[in-house]
């Protein structure tokens, strides 16, 4: 491989080089076999050696050379470099769905795992403020698995977005530490799910915007869930309803 | 300090001198706070300078000391080294209640995450198997927050453990991928629930255990729930019931 590719390759690691070449890079025999079998486009694949069941032309790299492009603490010698989707966001078509809408969630973790829990719990969309964690970001895409090329997850401004979404007549729920509790609460059954930052919550403009403030009561000593846990409870519990 | 006591608490970032010393290591000001407002036993507190809120008598160490002790990127310059507590498990006092048992849980963040959640919840006792991840892991610590000094986490054999509560009368659940509708399913409010290994699950002896197996519906393609979203869940709607 040239210089030119290793640095591009390396570069990808931060946001601001994924978003101006509009690629990102995904790593080891899963997450790459995945990448190919979805409709995400790939740009190219790096690998030590010949992998079973890729069936993509991968460029064969040295040792050294993939030390110095991978971000894994245990490398398994195959990466693969794609094109970030456009997606393009129709407020209308979020009519008859359940969407998550995510106002600032900053760790990878929480960002991966929230993707991966939408996309168990069949949200086709979530989409997110631009101060929230980048999808794309190699810990992110490690934490939601395959569910990242499934999922369509869209950067806007949230308060552009959920004033459409009000006009458009879609319920806007917003998960609060002092809102209705979520198992008494009526839900519908299509609607917006609002989450905040991990330690200041929803802005007050943004809460603003909320129809309805749901809560997940307590009934212990612990002063938060974690956003992700919290997330995935709230999902849980919007999905019962209708089963 | 003396090197014998720098020896000492580089020492316990490892499960083997934890388990030998009986003692763990907690950092940063809330997590410290927490600890000596809880009936956890301080065996000494290490800090750069006399911070507010601590009103144990920190030993005041350099910066080239805190460094070599800390485990943290971005260390807050306080920690404190204490006593693990010594946990007394009757099978008889959990009769009413909810108990998580953790049967391989691994990952410091899951475990951590798990505890925290137990906390939420109202979950007393964590009852894990031997190779479950040791909540005072630093990892783990961090996830967990306070709540590792609240919850009662217990290690022991799983299946001597589960044997046990079921000559009891308790019923015992577990949390697999092929079991009943959750949502759907008769849950008392009273139990043990079986959490699994986050890659194989739970083994077949200690399936064989279970009175209901138990799953959450998948609604979309993610080809499962993280361990610690998952256990999130049910809790959840083990403690909708009762409200």
């Amino acid at each position: 491989m040239s210089k030119k590719e290793m640095k591009l390759i390396r570069s990808l690691k931060n946001k601001k080089e994924r978003n101006e070449h509009g690629l990102f890079v995904v790593e080891g025999i899963k997450a790459v076999k995945e990448l190919l079998s979805s409709p995400i486009k790939p740009h190219s694949v790096y690998a030590l050696k010949k992998f079973d069941g890729i069936n993509y032309p991968a460029i064969i790299v040295s040792a050294g050379e993939f030390a110095k492009m991978s971000s894994m603490k245990n490398p398994q010698g195959i990466l693969a470099c794609a094109r970030k989707p456009l997606r393009t966001l129709n407020v209308s078509e979020l009519k008859n769905e359940i969407t998550l809408a995510l106002c600032g969630v900053r760790d990878p973790g929480n960002m991966g795992s929230i993707v991966r829990t939408a996309d168990w719990f069949g949200i086709k969309n979530v989409v997110c403020s631009d101060d929230t964690c980048d999808i794309y970001n190699p810990k992110a895409l490690s934490a939601a698995m395959g569910s990242a090329f499934r999922v369509k997850v869209h950067y806007t401004n949230p308060k552009t977005f959920l004033s459409g979404a009000k006009t458009a007549g879609i319920p806007v729920y917003a998960a609060v530490m002092d809102g209705e509790n979520i198992y008494k609460t009526k839900l519908s059954p299509r609607g917006i799910i609002i989450m905040g930052n991990e330690s200041k919550g929803i802005s007050d403009e943004i809460r603003a915007l909320a129809d309805i403030k749901i809560s997940i009561p307590s009934f212990g000593s612990a002063e938060s869930l974690n956003a992700a846990l919290a997330c995935a409870v709230i999902c849980s519990e919007f999905r019962r309803r209708k089963t």
